[in-house]
């Protein structure tokens, strides 16, 4: 008998895919996780049944989300994830030598367990010296920090249903911007610009940010596993400019060998479709 | 009871889509042609059981097909189009008054029937006094023919399984070098790099364009309907480069009204993921 992981992109787009065997599956305080094995993405996690991440395509997700806002100021030094509990994205991070502190903020402790034990490609890193770790509500660790003491802000969140609601909400950008530095950088997973559902989210979370931020972008890219594959992250700083302050040869230096970022990506994922310019620029 | 459109994309992925009714089925002398009416896509065409066009996201494969060699050589005259029987090429290509002659050759005649009666927001410009519509096979058309003249070539074909096969062949690329002129761009729907099925043909395709032309690169697009909605198109030519030989001020003077295509994203997809470069890349 077959078994397959089936996941409703809308009520009418199915994607599927076939699982050897499912390794997890358990409830946290939170929602649903599970893990499952699969020949075509290798190990593979779900939240509440929504794909998060694939041993095969991870990288493109964590490549983006990383190291565009990286590339942009090399000077960043002190960096706070909001979600992320794969461990992916602080991976990344720990690549950069000149960063010095990051605090994660993961709400469930399951799903750092989980991919600890089950996806370790992931978060191996979370036990960097520079990493820490609080298992607590994004939401409450923004509006209890007083500093203004982060230079880049990632929020790596689920999708605004379930916990990750109150991470697309306007008082958790505020906050965000109260503890930036004035040369802060906040980028964050904004959904897709195709189905209908992932495209309100996709707008709404934009308008609120382009309200608070000078600068305020979203940049794309393609991930098989997202709904649509068409997936777009936004950018917001108080100073910075993606694709104008783009540090290429600096960032060169660095060696960093990646799967799916380069220096031509950077920018060219900056350059949207017409239908998707559009929709940010159309009036709220 | 529900009806679902289904796609493998790999033996291991699936595709989904759910279907208000099927509109038609029949078998040409060459495929099995169906087209169903969904409400998440409207009506789309599939050949042989793979994806070919669906209303909702047709723009996205024919704007980038079209607009990218169009906008790179303002001076196209003489336009062959090698498949392509939905009409969607024709209809994008139709709307430069600069175009003189548009040559179709299309090998199943079921096919631009079958798109003229259901999916007649594609085909409708192929009655365009311009269009010459060649009922044949694209690898023999362009094997007999002698002069060196046309200034465009789009092959927007299957995939190289079935009655596309030829289309990805040496002998074919040759004939198309040999007829276009000393300003001549081949445009090609060139597969995806992400399932390993595709990224072979891609890879084998883009190998033999790039022996033959000076310029060979390779451009993406989101096209949520096909594997893994990363696709890829080939621009080969034997003198214009796309990305520093855009006309972007000329090409919006024309003022054409687009829903994927602008001068932004004509050079953004140029920009390719490290993995799909080093796939370019690496020896044969």
């Amino acid at each position: 008998m077959e078994f397959w992981y089936t996941e409703e992109w809308t009520d009418n787009v199915r994607f599927s895919i076939k699982v050897e065997k499912q390794l997890f599956s358990g409830k946290s305080d939170f929602q649903k996780v599970d893990v499952f094995e699969s020949k075509e993405f290798g190990k593979f996690l779900t939240l509440d049944g929504l794909m998060m991440v694939t041993e095969k395509d991870e990288f493109i997700y964590h490549d983006m989300i990383v190291h565009v806002p990286m590339a942009t100021n090399m000077n960043v030094k002190n960096v706070l994830v909001i979600g992320g509990g794969d461990g992916g994205t602080v991976r990344e991070l720990s690549r950069y030598p000149q960063i010095e502190k990051i605090d994660m903020v993961e709400i469930d402790k399951m799903v750092v367990d989980v991919s600890k034990e089950y996806i370790d490609i992931c978060a191996c890193k979370l036990s960097d010296k520079r990493v820490n770790l609080y298992f607590e509500d994004g939401v409450e660790f923004v509006k209890n920090s007083k500093d203004k003491s982060y230079d880049l802000i990632i929020v790596d969140s689920t999708d605004p249903i379930g916990p990750g609601e109150g991470l697309f909400s306007v008082d958790f950008y505020n906050d965000c911007y109260r503890i930036l530095t004035d040369e802060g950088i906040l980028v964050n997973q904004n959904e897709s610009p195709y189905f209908d559902f992932n495209a309100k989210e996709m707008k709404r979370a934009y308008d609120k940010i382009n309200n608070l931020f000078p600068i305020a972008k979203v940049y794309q890219a393609h991930i098989p596993t997202y709904p649509s594959g068409h997936w777009l992250f936004g950018f917001a700083s108080k100073k910075f400019d993606p694709v104008k302050d783009q540090n290429r040869e600096k960032w060169e230096d660095l060696k960093l060998k990646t799967k799916y970022y380069n220096s031509d990506i950077h920018f060219g994922a900056f350059m949207l479709p017409q239908y998707v310019k559009e929709m940010l620029n159309a009036n709220e």
